[in-house]
């Protein structure tokens, strides 16, 4: 970059923390109580909004608006001393709009113009991508994968490893439009494939799998694959075969760890490790 | 806030009409012939564009662009004294774009990264959710709720009342590509559940329910119940059940008021006070 | 305008190459090493990141990224020269991000919040619809039209005068999670109708119609519709007649030519020409 380039007209609050090292872009506006850890670089045009908590080593890309107002702030024009804390390493692409008092757990990642409202309470190494809405009021653990444009209605209930691929939904709303909402659940290590759409209630065992474009209106068994509109389960996972390599594709963690915790060794050689821990 | 905070920056044509209470945030942009109704609030990093009119009580998030050029500006960079209307008490959620030349009722809310294109005529208290995106050249009525990422093509018609969930799509060419379109209607009191698909010209009767993930390739009559790929009619809406309280769940006019005129009584005893007014 | 509206507070690194008549908006930054043609525009707030290349007569709407960071960026601060070309005429609508290290052709356009990643090889006189999001990776021909809401997985390979409509996704990944993914191939003057998903390897045959809300499994031979969930070829698409005229609607090519490189004749004339020069 030009040595001489100046990034001019960004705002800090005088009540702000900003750790060492952090660089923060053009027009960029860093509310009261906001607290940046070493490092972080904060893009142009973002919008940091008070009692926002970032860890160190983050990145945030332009556009971002994170700890969005809450509908209280609209009528009432006074913010009430709300908290987003969004842990370490995290990378979040241009355009994400992330809500007030949720919670973020380490290297979080997101892709562009993603949504997080208010009350998603997300543990480590997750991440989301572009165009994903996360409705609120859910929780989602570890190692989670959301492709692009998931949408994640409220109560829905999210375990460790689940992967979900684009476009699909999760609803919670059994005789639309009603005020009883009843979320899905989608136990560990479970696979949810593009353009899905699961019924309010329902649970994904774990390890199953949900084809692509299914309906699903009643449960999926562990290790079932599911098809079809409605959605019928049709054989276990682990007669599935890689197209490519003639060898079982599932349980996935045996044949994938990209990222996973597992990447330098096996599933089972990290699982025992775990234990004599 | 900083009792010392100064928003910067911002840019306000003179022949701008800015009412009494109105609240600029960093770096937005008021164009020529904008008028702004009093108390309303316009965030960081918004462009109303000249002409666009917004009625008074109205909160206008971050990074939208309101009254959004048409193409014609955009090949010839002249703008043709074109308008946007929006009513008072609108809510209008950040990153959301509204082109110029349309109509938009009182109490309007929209979530974020909404598009909505010329020539919508939108009545009141509608609502629409994040991503969604409203193609223009169409007529939406009066508490209308279209949730998140719900696709309107042009020539679409929607009356009052009516509820569409995630995902769904309303089309408009029975050959595509061609030039002869054909919208879709979609009658009061309706409900179009999440991801399905209304192919072109169809329309869905007065109180009717199209199931999740439905694809509808023919007309739904009124209190039809119609699901699968192709849709089909299976029932009477009258025949579901609520899954907690095991009442009729349909129509639902009967069992949910919230922000629905029949708010503070009942549908019945609202109506009744409509005839004797 | 206001003849006296300064437009303030951008940026223009020294290394930029700026064309005669070029209009820059408030609030954009042009970085180093940009070269942007002649009597282009580009509106408010926008960032055009090192490197990138815009032709002359386009358009880049307001809150646009051109040029966005790669990944290797964001963990090392440093950006290894990596170009983006966009060819003469482009229209981009607001709200769109286009990374660094593609190749766009002329008279490209976008709608709105469009995200383009790396690597994306894209012909002349295409169009992406609003929210539709392209993973990079892959090869767009010419005169390709993508509506609203498409998902272009990695790998894709989408030949010449193909259209896909809105919340189409194309897949990758056979037996997901893996790390061996296999793209879709989609031959030329085919037609992917709304909300169709194209699984991992299939290949949809010259002028074929896919229809609404299709899951297609196995490749779809030239001419033929297929429909369904999982689809099935049920006819050619020479029996489809428009329902307005009677006419057969397909191939398409004979009876529709706005936009297209045959517009002032007929196809045959065009294509007949062709091999005259």
């Amino acid at each position: 970059m030009d040595k001489n380039r100046k990034w001019r007209n960004f705002f800090v609050a005088d009540s702000a923390i900003i750790g060492e090292g952090v660089e923060l872009g053009q027009n960029t506006i860093i509310e009261e109580n906001v607290v940046i850890g070493k490092n972080t670089y904060i893009d142009c045009n973002c919008v940091i909004r008070e009692g926002t908590i970032i860890g160190e080593d983050s990145f945030v890309g332009s556009n971002c608006i994170i700890g969005e107002y809450q509908n209280d702030f609209i009528y009432t024009r006074k913010k009430d001393n709300y908290k987003l804390s969004i842990g370490k390493n995290a990378l979040i692409r241009s355009g994400s709009i992330i809500y007030s008092n949720s919670t973020i757990g380490d290297d979080f990642q997101t892709g562009h113009q993603v949504t997080i409202r208010e009350e998603s309470i997300i543990g480590n190494s997750v991440s989301v991508g572009t165009l994903s809405d996360i409705q609120g009021t859910c929780e989602i653990g570890n190692y989670v994968r959301l492709h692009s444009n998931v949408h994640i209605g409220q109560l829905s209930s999210i375990s460790d490893y689940v992967w979900i691929f684009p476009y699909v939904v999760l609803t919670n709303d059994p005789t639309p439009p009603s005020e009883r909402l009843i979320g899905v659940k989608v136990n560990s290590f479970a696979v949810i494939a593009t353009g899905s759409i699961l019924l309010p209630g329902v649970e994904i065992g774990q390890d199953a799998l949900v084809g692509a474009g299914a309906v699903v209106t009643k449960d999926v068994s562990e290790y079932m694959v599911a098809v079809g509109n409605p959605a019928k389960e049709i054989s276990d996972v682990r007669n599935i075969k890689n197209r490519f390599t003639g060898e079982p594709a599932y349980p996935w963690r045996y044949h994938y760890n990209k990222n996973m915790p597992w990447e330098t060794s096996t599933y089972d050689e990290w699982y025992q490790s775990l234990k004599l821990n």
